[in-house]
């Protein structure tokens, strides 16, 4: 662990005061270490500023030591994105946790970067409103983190991605100054898209600081059924009439291969098979709607009749109570707790058109079965965004250690089936360190050209989270 | 008219063929004057290339010989965006105007920057699909402009400004190379986002050549009313309890005043006043539901019901035809042509957040009244994204060219309000050279030097688009 230079470390602990900082072995270890733990860094110092004003001194004093700052939010990533080296300090926004203001007129909120996604979701809903982004993580991530990683999740057939929900942001740049944009406007054409620059960054560009969130209408009526279909293409067709029948009432259209479906109700307790017969795919469908009187029940058994009827398929079950709909979802979200039953996981955040999954997969499948005989694949994920995670369980006979030392191969093969397809390496989790490599492998040379002028332009020395995204 | 080097001009003859380029008087007047007539140019050259690989070629010739291009649409702009001087050239896309492809299962149309938007919207809806953006241009606009200056239009309440409905571009770079970001992915976090760095750019960072635009079931319902309501402030709060009783159904909510009502249907032949008593102002509202089976008129109903016991609306009208529906839009659309029947119109485009349109239309016309007394204040437009077409007809015994040189000093009394309340001094329209003094004036320091980095960066020698936008 290199040492920070002491005067640095004692401007920046006069600056924000005692509880602005931690030095200690206990804290720094939560935050040296990424929560599924295949990054670990050794920062030497955690600050945690109270706001803007102090986000802002840190950034000009690290800036005058040449200390670079990574930012950090609720620390839940996956691609080594908020990992810090011992020359940097680690900058983590949960201090700057409040709702600053939901304003149900214009149905926005005005939030601090470091407030919990759960907090802001039960905000919206405390004024009968809907802040749709929701993930795994929504308990303990920060709302700065999903902005900075453009996060996805659940909803975003219906309301998009993180970048989809935002009017405004306020950002501390890599000077020091701030870049007041956090507007309430939903139409501003005043020069180049800086917010949608700062969103996905990952705090290479500046450390956000505030955001103003859309709200939407709060759902009403749910309905949601466990479909099984005959093949990924037919769970398309399904796609494409349900968004036709249902007139885009579609809020989570999720595939799962009958692999992944056994697997999380043989392991996970308490959890029912919804259908009696088994059947290679499913579907889960959910359907929402914010209209005080609707019957989603009628739309989503008239599309499911259809289905049966065309051979879109082959059975189906609609949630007849909300522990039916919360053992649907169980099984979808066990899916990846499940797979630890089974051994060694090697995983694929990708995407593709929507249209190119059925090839996606046949193509992956068989060349993973090349690869390594007897491998379980194990795919499901967001098909309605194109977005499938692409995990495979490793055979049943092979040493954990061995299947797992594969990895690097595997992704190799997979993401070039991705990029032949148009796809992306990195549908949801974003680039960090992970994936710094396969970046610069897949993207074309005119974009790594743009990329690394967008970093030289706006952060010319380097000061805020080095070394991700673009070296 | 500065003279084109002549083996500049020689060079882009040999590469682009016949077709390919003219110095024809009268075309070249055609293009070089904008629609509005508010900006003339005097290029003396302008290209049409059949391709990207054209396009390309049009920039490394004119970089080498140090001739900046202004890329232009269907000239339908407001601001003087694609208006370009006798040193430059204009790349003018119309050539280059295919749809693609529209994929119904991905619900996407790819498509060359040239296309028309009203092509656009035929090609999907002969699909039984809908591309949402519509705009008064849209028989001769280009797709490419819309996208340069992410234009607005009518539905934006619901589907989004031009930037929401695109999910990849190809763009030719200041160098002359061509980032193929012309993805389908509705999921890609591959690093920062260069697509909507593009959107809105308004051609001054690269040539956006073709698009990959999100499509949407076609609406298979509407319903259409004319409100009377007493106040801008009531008008608000129909909106916030329309977004909620109809499940955030809108399609349009258009805020007209009482004299925009008056004049146009006064002016107007074959317009019928909606309403038999005179009001102060009007809110058109449309549903629109693209579910098979739907009662948006029982919907829309119920909504004005509890909106004129709660006394947010005094009467209202629901179109029972298409012809109804028609005469409704007619007023709506008819507002600007009978401006010009009742003499000089002093126009904004600006927004505001949504719940302080009120204060802007009580201030502003206050404010306007003690400048030019007998000023007639003439606010309509798109209330639900808080843009506001803020016109001012002039007093009736004003002279027409004493009253036009009252423009500057309105618009610097309105833009004052506007930024006061957090707006945008443009809304739909773009900076182009018409607000460039604007937005300097009314940007901050740290927008202005984040907007110079970026053109800096990606167009070092500004070889595109100089002089709009940022100096």
């Amino acid at each position: 662990m290199p040492i920070l230079p002491a005067t640095a470390i004692k401007e920046l602990q006069d600056a924000l005061g005692p509880k602005g900082w931690s030095m200690e072995t206990g804290i720094l270890a939560t935050h040296n270490t990424e929560a599924r733990g295949k990054f670990t860094g050794d920062a030497g110092m955690v600050l945690f500023p109270a706001n803007t004003d102090e986000v802002a001194k840190c950034v000009v004093i690290c800036a005058a030591h040449g200390i670079a700052i990574v930012p950090q939010g609720g620390n839940t990533g996956r691609c080594g994105g908020a990992v810090a080296n011992g020359a940097e300090v680690i900058l983590n926004l949960k201090r700057m946790n409040r709702i600053i203001e939901i304003d149900a007129r214009d149905f926005t909120a005005t939030v601090e970067a470091g407030a919990i996604l759960k907090t802001i979701q039960d905000g919206a809903r405390d004024r009968d409103l809907l802040f749709p982004l929701s993930l795994g993580a929504e308990g303990s991530c920060q709302i700065g983190g999903n902005l900075a990683t453009n996060a996805g999740g659940l909803n975003v057939i219906r309301y998009g991605n993180t970048r989809d929900l935002v009017l405004g942001l306020e950002v501390v740049l890599p000077d020091g100054s701030v870049w007041n944009g956090l507007s309430k406007l939903r139409k501003d054409n005043t020069g180049y898209d800086l917010r949608d620059l700062f969103i996905g960054a990952e705090g290479t560009l500046g450390i956000i600081t505030k955001a103003t969130l859309k709200l939407f209408p709060r759902p009403k009526h749910i309905a949601t059924a466990w479909v099984a279909v005959p093949t990924p293409d037919a769970a398309l067709d399904l796609l494409a009439l349900a968004r036709r029948e249902t007139g885009d009432g579609i809020a989570a259209f999720e595939l799962i291969c009958g692999f992944a479906h056994d697997m999380t109700v043989a392991h996970l307790p308490g959890l029912l098979a919804p259908l009696s017969a088994p059947a290679d795919w499913y579907v889960l469908i959910e359907l929402t709607s914010p209209r005080p009187k609707d019957d989603l029940d009628a739309v989503l058994t008239g599309l499911l009749a259809t289905a049966l009827e065309n051979g879109l398929a082959s059975d189906a079950t609609l949630a007849q109570s909300e522990a039916q709909r919360a053992n649907l979802w169980a099984i979808r979200e066990g899916i990846p707790e499940a797979q630890g039953f089974e051994g060694g996981s090697i995983k694929h955040d990708v995407s593709v058109p929507v249209s190119k999954v059925p090839e996606l997969l046949v193509r992956g499948i068989s060349a993973a079965g090349d690869l390594i005989p007897g491998i379980r694949p194990c795919p499901f994920g967001h098909v309605g965004d194109g977005n499938i995670h692409f995990n495979f369980t490793q055979p049943l006979k092979m040493e954990k250690d061995a299947y797992l030392a594969c990895w690097e191969t595997l992704n190799r093969l997979i993401h070039d089936i991705v990029a032949d397809l148009g796809g992306s390496i990195s549908a949801e989790h974003g680039i960090g360190k992970l994936k710094l490599d396969e970046l610069a492998r897949y993207a074309s040379p005119e974009k790594l050209k743009l990329l690394r002028a967008i970093k030289g332009a706006i952060d010319p020395d380097g000061m805020l989270n080095p070394g991700k995204i673009v070296k």
